[in-house]
């Protein structure tokens, strides 16, 4: 591990693992910035190897750094990259968030076993510095709750549903301004958000958090009706994960979410990120910022190389495990499409009632022969809601599949 | 210095200076997360000693200490004994605000000097990490400007004013509410925010700025009417600090200003603090959260003793002085009593054009035998402004001096 700060003057080599549109504006910007790092930090970071698909040895590269900084992307090599340097004694820096939230106990136990700084604020959030403070709060601040919109794809494309389009053309222009990947299922599925939230739960709650303990839906099924319906009501419709402790354990999950106009989350739009992280001591903080673009990552991956530079870094929290929640309580928008006679309402509430599903306000509205009933629901145990939705999906005046959706905060409505 | 981590098992000694709201808030704060703080850090803080008015002798609590917290305010002896402290090679945090903007140089160069750690979250922006989020961006990210809600008894008082009270009234609620102290002059004044706003642009820009390079104007002056014009006009009025580049130096302000509904800031409100931080690689961040009470404020300390125990913390920035620009452009919303007569409107845009203001929207309303101008200006040095301003109220058909507000952002009317 160099890490011979005494004499001022070496250079602090920089090992840069990809060189697309990330790995490219990084190495521009380490050259820019270089100087005014030295002056604040008394160290020069120079990148002092390239690896690429078709040049750069990674041995080389290794013996040659004192950090490696990894956006190549993908599982493998990154993950056997990283392993090596940190074995090797160097400090990684990554931006490589199906790494850490498929892999990351590995990895912050080799870094901790080690000790090398293993950092990763530009995996989530885009410029958003949520990692660097969790981190920091951690042990002095017991955290309750995170709500994200971690994907800025989705947030853009239910930004434009919103403003009327349909979710193909919002996709279309999605892709068109370079939001969206030609192949969107990672974002639109919910998987990318679900990735970043298992990493933010990790570093919430000190828990090892996998990828496959985020229970997520995405947003490729919601209907343009939904989002008109959160119109008229004042109501944004996200894309939110949360990460929350619940009865002693942890839920991690990510929904297409109703939010009531006040919510801090509710005004991010377009193909912004923005993190809300509760606990009792600081009540509620929001942290908000454009998603990520190459740039922006690239100045988060630089930030954290100065972090590391100027000893700002900690090692990785060794693991506290606690319990997954699978069933949880949640306020529920639910629209049913009936047919308009008497006795219909008082059906529908009788069962959710019997399954302890309690209404808090009733939208019903005659469209002829048919009628539609809006409700929202007072919080209820996720698996209470969908036995009563089976049951209610079964009468024969109710004309579709019954929809339900979550909603964030008592304000609502 | 005591900086033996090796063991693992030697307390990390705080020494307490004042045991107020504050102090006592952290004291038991840092006692129920002492086994959390060792479990991540290997080391457990104690309080090893408390100064109060009536007890305790600094010079003990001094030579007990690992660190020092000083949450006592006012300048001296704090000033003296923080300076002590960084002799002796004790880290030292601080929520001083008053004594940062006022002796910051000083306290910054002994804390490299001594090569310990001064650390002050809790001085500006209540539990937002602002101050930590710009330390570690500065050298991996040239900021452009901050803009910044950071006094929350001003925003509560001008949120209550938005919803229809009076300045007296709200004051009276905030006094009430505990939001306000009983002489709030250095809050409603904006002589609070003035302080923080010096601090931030330090940790911004580099440059050396003391409570009086900061221009500022408070609350106190605002008219009800300027509230309903907001209101009618989508418009959130804040009191917004600013520090930014402007012509090779730096600018640093705070006044009442207006907003259109999507800045980040307008949606900020009662007594919550914010600060939207721009640069050209990140775009724009906003942090925002609930101002300082006194179990936030002493959560943002603990959070500062933490940093510094696990080594997260880096010394000041040696200054980097920039000159300070007074003369700045900005929108104005501009408001005038007139006679409702001919000609009035053609007189004073004549005027304007002539000192280069240019106007963007104009509302005239009749009232009978008088008339209201509102108009909203482009961008304009604040010396033509003025000079505009001082000839348009000379007209005999102008009755009541003309009021001026400053506006963030084309996007405004």
């Amino acid at each position: 591990m160099a890490d011979d700060r005494a004499g001022g003057r070496v250079p602090f080599r920089v090992g840069l693992l990809g060189h697309g549109t990330v790995g490219g504006a990084f190495a521009e910007l380490l050259a820019e910035r270089a100087g005014e790092i030295e002056r604040f930090n008394g160290r020069r970071p120079v990148v002092s190897g390239v690896l690429t698909r078709s040049r750069g040895a990674f041995e080389e590269i290794l013996a040659e750094a004192d950090l490696i900084v990894e956006v190549m992307g993908g599982l493998e090599p990154a993950r056997e990259y990283l392993l090596q340097a940190m074995r090797a004694g160097k400090h990684v820096v990554t931006a490589n968030k199906q790494l850490l939230s498929q892999h990351g106990e590995e990895l912050y136990e080799t870094a901790r076993e080690h000790d090398v700084r293993l950092r990763f604020e530009a995996a989530v959030a885009g410029t958003v510095p949520v990692v660097r403070v969790l981190e920091e709060s951690l042990s002095a601040t017991p955290i309750e709750r995170i709500h994200g919109i971690v994907n800025g794809t989705t947030n853009f494309i239910l930004t434009e549903m919103t403003e009327g389009s349909s979710y193909a053309e919002a996709l279309a222009e999605a892709q068109r301004s370079g939001y969206a990947e030609a192949d969107p299922s990672d974002d639109v599925s919910g998987r990318d958000a679900a990735a970043k939230m298992a990493i933010l739960a990790r570093l919430a709650f000190g828990s090892p958090v996998h990828l496959n303990d985020v229970r997520y839906e995405g947003i490729e099924h919601l209907h343009s009706n939904d989002l008109q319906y959160a119109r008229e009501l004042g109501l944004g419709l996200k894309l939110i994960g949360t990460a929350e402790r619940r009865h002693g354990g942890l839920s991690i999950s990510v929904y297409p979410t109703f939010l009531y106009s006040g919510h801090p989350l509710a005004a991010v739009s377009g193909s912004f990120n923005a993190v809300t992280v509760e606990s009792e001591t600081i009540t509620e903080i929001t942290l908000s910022g454009p998603g990520a673009g190459g740039l922006q990552t690239a100045s988060a991956v630089l930030g954290d190389v100065v972090s590391v530079m100027t000893g700002g870094a900690r090692p990785p929290a060794p693991p506290l495990p606690l319990p997954l929640v699978e069933d949880v309580e949640n306020a529920f928008y639910l629209h049913l499409d009936v047919a308009d006679r008497p006795g219909v309402l008082a059906q529908v509430t009788k069962v959710l009632g019997e399954h302890d599903v309690s209404i808090k306000s009733v939208v019903q509205r005659g469209l002829g022969e048919s009628a539609r009933l809006v409700m929202v629901t007072h919080p209820v145990l996720e698996s209470s809601m969908s036995a009563a939705i089976a049951r209610v999906g079964e009468f024969d005046f109710v004309r579709s599949t019954p929809r339900t959706i979550r909603v964030i905060e008592e304000e609502f409505v």
